[in-house]
C-alpha cells in the first residue's frame, strides 16, 4: 500500500466518522477539532505515552492487535488516574519496513478496540518511517476537577482498584515460554490486555486526595505519591498478599507474590489516598507524616525502595 | 544522569511552572490539566507530529537545539493552519544511548525556545529508551471556529503567507556541504529554524474557507485541499517565481526555483482559499470547478503532480 491507501485503511479501521461527544473533525485534516463545552467537564486532562519495540514490548510476545490495545490503554490509564473521562486520542506510529500492511491494520484494530472500550475515539495521528517500531498515544479527557499525585495527607487510607503484579508475572511467563500453562493465563492476559480503570477513576474523583496509576510498579508509583505529597506511605503486606489470583500465579511461576505486587508494572491498577472507603477499591495501606515508603508486615515496618520492575533487562524510563 | 535527574532537568529547562492561560498542572503528574474556559475559544484544535532521526533530520545537519525547535514548530504549524492559537504542548522522546544528557538538554532548550515563541508551554511528556531518536509533539490550541482543508470553493483566490522552497534548498545546501555559502544562509536558516505562522493563521481564520500548512511541499499540500474540497486549484507560475530570495538561493544552488517552490517541504508556510485578500498573504492562484492541481504559465495551463519533496532518498510519510 502507498501512503494514501494506508491512511485510508487507518481511517476506515479507526473510524473517520465523528463518534464521540464534542468531536467536530477527526482523521484527515491538519488537526482534530473538539468542542470544549461538549467534553463533559471544565478541566481538560491531557497525556502522552510512547511504547517502543524492544523496550516496552516484543512482537513475538503478543499479537499486533494486543500491541495496539496495550499502547492505547497505557495512555488512557493516565487520564483515568486523574479522575477524568477520556474523550479522544491521537496516535503516532513509526513504522520500520518489516511491519507490513497487515501488521499495521492489526495494530489499528487493537487501538480501535481499546478506543471503543474507553469511549475515546482515535481522531487523528501521524505516520512516519523509521528503523524501530513505536506507538505514541496522546489522550485528552475531561473532568470537573483533577486528582493530582501531590494531595495525599497524613490520616488518609491507601486504596487499590485492580490487580498489581499479574502483568509482570504474565510477561515473565511469556519470556520463559510458559504461556501455555493454564494457571498463568490470567497473568498473560493481564500483560497483553490491560484495561484503563476509567469507572474507578471517576468513582474516586469525588473523594480522593491523590491518585496514580500503577504503570511502573506499586513501589515506584506510590513512591511518587509519597514524595510529591511530602508524606510517608505505609503499605500493608498482608493486604498485598491477600490476592488469591496473584498467589496462585506466583506459585506456578515459582516467584514471590509480594515481590510481583511491589515491583511489577503495567497492570494499570489505580491507587489513591483517600480519607474514606470507595466502592471498588480495597485497603492496602495508609498515609502518615514523614517521608518515604514502607511495608508493615508481621515483624514490623521496613523501608521499601521505590524502584520499578526491570523488564527486558533494561530499566524502564517512562 | 539517572531518570529522576533527567526529568528534573527537563522540568527546569521546559518550565515546570504554569506559564500559560488555562494551565493548572504541568510537568510532573500522570497528565497535564488545563481549564477549558481559559483557553480563548470554544473549539479545541489538537495535533500530533513525530520527527524521526534519519527520516526527518540528521544530527550532523543541525544543532540539537535546532532539532528540538523544528520538531516543536512542525506540530505548532498544524494548529496555526486551522486558524487556532497554540496553548500547550506535550513532548515524548525516544532516546538511544548515544544521545547524552547534554544533547537532551539542548533538544529541550530548542523546544523551550519554540514554546516561548508560540506561547504554548511544554506541560508534560514522556521519556523512553530506544534504538532510534524520535521526538513526538502534541499541541493543543483553541479558536472560535476551525478552518478545514475541505472548504475551498470555486471563485476563491489562493493565498500564501511565508516562503515555500527555501527550507528544501537549505537542506540541499547542508547535504552537499554548501552551508557556508552566504547566499544560501536564508535557506539553511529556513530549514533549521522554521516558524509556525500563528498570527497569519489567526488573521485568515475570520475569512478563509480552507487552509493548510506546507509541510510536504506546495503541490502535495495544496493537492490535499483540492481533493478534500472537490475543486480544481490553479497555481500561478509567475507568482511563484516572483520570490527574489528563493530565486537567488536557487541560482546559487543551480536549482530551479519553481521546482523548489512546488515540491520543497518544511517551510510551514500557510496556504488558504479565500474570496478576499488577507493582510500578510500574497496571491498565488485560484480555485475553480473541477478537480486536481494545475500550474498556469506563459504557455498555458498544465497538470501538476501532487507529490512532495523526497529527502534523504526516502519518501516522506507524514
Amino acid at each position: 500500500m502507498d501512503e494514501t491507501a494506508r491512511l485510508a485503511m487507518l481511517a476506515r479501521v479507526l473510524g473517520s466518522e465523528v463518534r464521540s461527544a464534542g468531536v467536530e473533525m477527526g482523521i484527515g485534516d491538519d488537526a482534530a477539532v473538539l468542542r470544549a463545552a461538549a467534553l463533559g467537564g471544565e478541566r481538560l486532562v491531557w497525556t502522552i505515552d510512547e511504547q517502543v519495540e524492544g523496550t516496552h514490548f516484543r512482537r513475538e510476545l503478543a499479537s499486533w492487535q494486543d500491541i495496539g490495545w496495550r499502547s492505547f490503554m497505557a495512555a488512557a490509564s493516565d487520564v483515568a488516574a486523574m479522575g477524568a473521562r477520556p474523550r479522544g486520542a491521537l496516535c503516532a506510529l513509526v513504522l520500520p519496513d518489516d511491519v507490513d500492511d497487515a501488521a499495521l491494520e492489526a495494530i489499528a484494530r487493537g487501538q480501535r478496540e481499546a478506543a471503543d472500550a474507553t469511549g475515546a475515539p482515535v481522531i487523528g495521528g501521524n505516520l512516519a518511517r523509521g528503523t524501530a517500531l513505536s506507538i505514541t498515544t496522546s489522550v485528552l479527557g475531561a473532568c470537573a476537577s483533577a486528582i493530582p499525585r501531590s494531595g495525599a495527607r497524613a490520616g488518609d487510607g491507601l486504596w487499590l482498584a485492580g490487580d498489581v503484579g499479574l502483568a509482570a508475572a504474565g510477561l515473565r511467563a511469556l519470556e520463559t515460554g510458559r504461556a501455555d500453562d493454564r494457571r498463568l493465563t490470567p497473568a498473560v492476559e493481564a500483560w497483553r490486555r490491560p484495561r484503563a480503570r476509567i469507572d474507578d477513576g471517576l468513582a474516586m474523583s469525588a473523594v480522593a486526595h491523590a491518585g496514580v496509576d500503577v504503570s511502573d510498579g506499586l513501589a515506584r508509583d506510590v513512591g511518587h505519591v509519597a514524595s510529591a505529597s511530602h508524606v510517608r506511605i505505609v503499605l500493608d503486606e498482608a493486604a498485598l498478599r491477600r490476592d488469591v489470583t496473584l498467589a496462585a500465579v506466583a506459585a506456578a511461576l515459582g516467584a514471590d507474590a509480594l515481590d510481583l505486587a511491589l515491583y511489577g508494572g503495567e497492570d494499570y491498577a489505580l491507587v489513591v489516598a483517600c480519607p474514606v472507603p470507595i466502592t471498588g477499591f480495597r485497603s492496602i495501606g495508609r498515609v502518615v507524616t514523614g517521608e518515604g515508603l514502607a511495608l508493615r508486615g508481621a515483624d514490623g515496618e521496613r523501608a521499601v525502595e521505590p524502584r520499578g520492575y526491570d523488564h527486558f533487562g533494561e530499566r524502564r524510563d517512562g
